[in-house]
């Protein structure tokens, strides 16, 4: 399965949410993560941040392709990686 | 065709972005829209937007999805809307 995850939290709880989802995806910028990943890890994925963001405040898009070749990217312009955005 | 467009420019070029892309599709959060759109409204879009943005600085990621039953998505925490996000 390709999934895409876009998150808005608060700033605070950034780093955090960040520090889990590159764990288990692949950073594509901003507030977004992709990539391939078992059901199974997923769930895995999401036990460890739904306990530290606010339901109330904060939200969490998780964008599901079953299968990847379902999926195609065009990048435009330059693509950023995750280190060199958060040094 | 489903898309999910996100994007990551520099400040001074985000309301001009924002401004093209809610002509054509459904703003989600912080950088990212999405929608069911056509290939030739697709391409409509991206030649109004590409010449706003520098593309030695700037990125703009486009995920197709042909068939919009092809992706699930599912949110957790607050769904937030544009005008609120925009006020």
């Amino acid at each position: 399965m390709y999934v895409l995850v876009a998150y808005d939290v608060e700033e605070k709880r950034v780093p955090k949410v960040n520090k889990i989802l590159k764990k288990y995806l692949t950073w594509t910028q901003n507030s977004l993560f992709e990539g391939e990943i078992t059901e199974g890890l997923l769930k895995q994925c999401m036990a460890e941040i739904l306990p530290k963001i606010d339901p109330a405040h904060d939200s969490l898009y998780v964008y599901r392709i079953a299968n990847p070749k379902h999926i195609k990217k065009v990048v435009y312009g330059v693509e950023k990686d995750f280190e060199s955005m958060f040094l």
